[in-house]
């Protein structure tokens, strides 16, 4: 679903032509996931104009997340069928519903599933970004108002993380919409719709690693990469980079990596092996893997007195994680985050940590 | 086990009097763990002189701690048995071994389970007053050099925590003594040897709880009311007091609650009755009971966003925390404290933040 990125060349004549449907309904392809386990189905889908404080987008380009899939198994407790899949895409902004003032057709944006109203509890903390404004009707597959701008044949289609994005037109709240800069490549720029973002955001945001210490990521995927480059970017000395898939090594050396381990090759439990070659275990670790028993070895091989565990995957439904209680009274920290932290519309763009 | 103060009048002649003992084994009573699950026994017991970097201690007053009952029980694995409990206690340096500096006989001290030896990885740490140095004799039940100092005819007696001040004598590491001013009321201060210490520094330390926030503690003992005193002087605005044992309540507000809760109160589990009645959540959450379903209890009763959940009880052998790892992902940290995270001989004293 990647398509090449569009030059403001191609852009004017788009927005030109975009101007045109404003207002009225879209024809257009969506992969459908129509039920668990059952492969995406390419339909015509109808896609509604914006009602207020909405937004439709044209989805230039599109990049796939793990969580997708596990939603497409059936492992999202919170997972509606029929819906529109997809929530890490670059997009142009087609036309806007009334009162929406944050974009304008023709900028280029991301859809964020983490939105920011920038008027809550949550948005005015500076310890976090997770804006819980439409979080419900998001989990429900349905826009603010309880409906649907999705359907076939006049049956409504679920919406999905606030983003369905593997649909050649989406619509979204305006609070979940991030402006990116008129020049951002979107074929690059989708990946920081969720990976990226994530990676970066646990290491900068979330745990905050410092020069001089060491990292271990479990899972050499989107998210797993960008924990490695931005752990050597925050000065990590040592890198370790763990998979049982040994062909992302090289990936993981190229971007960082000191240290690949294939948790596989030892028949002592992981974290065992790791604390004996540390010393005393690792400063930062990082699950990317939604693995709940991959979970509990980062934390078990993370610095007594002071590491700092931290979850990024999604783990499937019921699965929970556990520990002995002395792995965190001998000062070991257990945490997580979401969309690496970052406020997913004041933290894109000009000043931006990300961009 | 309690006994009063002594004023400096009485000090002096004790000091003259236990010259004489100096380098010679005492002979004295001590109360004795003979097996896990029967009483306690007083017994007549020899006290060796100290060894090397070691401090012989005239134990003046105790407190009991549920570590002390915990290992009686047999829950505690590293508890050896017959040996000599106790870790709370005021004290007086009676003799001390050959190349000890930092106290003196006729030092008033408390001996602390977590030592300082001021030159390892992590007493050279900000983030952590885990000194290991002594720490795998000390889980064995004797001095550093393997060998106890206790016996009774002839037969060794295991040493506890590094302390076992249930004794009229007893002999810890130097580095495991933490020297108090002159005036200061052993009685009192003997409360400083865990239970307060921990529960302040868990506040000021491990959570660094702000003005303003909120508290929760489970378990309304020394430890749970010392993190309600440390809550009220951090200025929480709204402190919860939680026990099944609501004759705990009338102290907890004293000190400072603002919400004494019995859980049993409710059919709905604690942490959503918590949730419900705050909106999102508390600040800050403790548990000082040592019982894991309480554990995850406060961890899920924590902030969505920022939550900070505190491990400080001790829970028995093979006992696990769990929960589903969307409670961090949503921004919670699952964290513990041993000795409230305070140095222990460097922040006691002059210009401590405990005494």
């Amino acid at each position: 679903m990647m398509l090449p990125s569009l030059s403001r060349r191609l852009v004017a004549p788009l927005v030109r032509c975009m101007s045109t449907t404003a207002g009225k309904p879209i024809t257009c392809k969506a992969a459908v996931a129509w039920e668990p386990n059952k492969p995406l189905s390419v339909e015509t889908v109808e896609v509604a104009p914006p009602k207020a404080n909405e937004v439709r987008l044209k989805v230039i380009a599109n990049a796939l997340c793990h969580t997708d899939i596990y939603t497409l198994e059936g492992q999202d407790p919170e997972g509606k069928f029929p819906s529109i899949l997809g929530h890490e895409a670059g997009c142009i902004v087609e036309s806007v519903g009334e009162g929406v003032t944050s974009v304008k057709p023709g900028d280029k944006v991301i859809p964020c599933y983490t939105p920011e109203c920038g008027d809550c509890l949550f948005c005015h903390s500076e310890k976090t970004n997770l804006c819980p404004t439409i979080r419900s009707t998001q989990g429900q597959g349905v826009m603010p108002d309880g409906t649907t701008r999705f359907s076939i044949n006049g049956e409504p289609i679920y919406h999905f993380m606030g983003c369905s994005t593997f649909s050649e037109y989406t619509v979204v709240a305006d609070i979940s919409c991030a402006k990116i800069p008129d020049d951002a490549p979107l074929d690059v720029m989708c990946l920081f719709g969720c990976g990226v973002t994530t990676g970066l955001g646990a290491v900068f945001n979330t745990c905050k690693v410092e020069p001089g210490s060491s990292v271990a990521v479990w899972g050499l995927g989107a998210v797993g990469l960008a924990v490695i480059q931005a752990a050597k970017k925050a000065g990590a000395s040592r890198i370790f980079a763990l998979d049982t898939n040994t062909s992302k090594f090289s990936m993981a050396e190229k971007l960082g990596a000191t240290d690949c381990v294939n948790p596989n090759d030892f028949d002592q439990p992981i974290q065992q092996v790791l604390v004996e070659k540390t010393g005393w275990g690792i400063d930062y670790t990082f699950d990317a893997t939604g693995n709940t028993d991959v979970m509990r070895a980062a934390l078990e091989s993370s610095h007594r007195g002071w590491g700092k565990s931290c979850v990024i995957g999604v783990a499937a439904a019921g699965h929970e994680i556990s520990t002995r209680p002395f792995q965190l009274v001998t000062g070991r920290w257990w945490g997580g985050t979401a969309f690496g932290g970052y406020k997913s519309r004041s933290e894109y763009g000009g000043e931006s940590t990300i961009v």
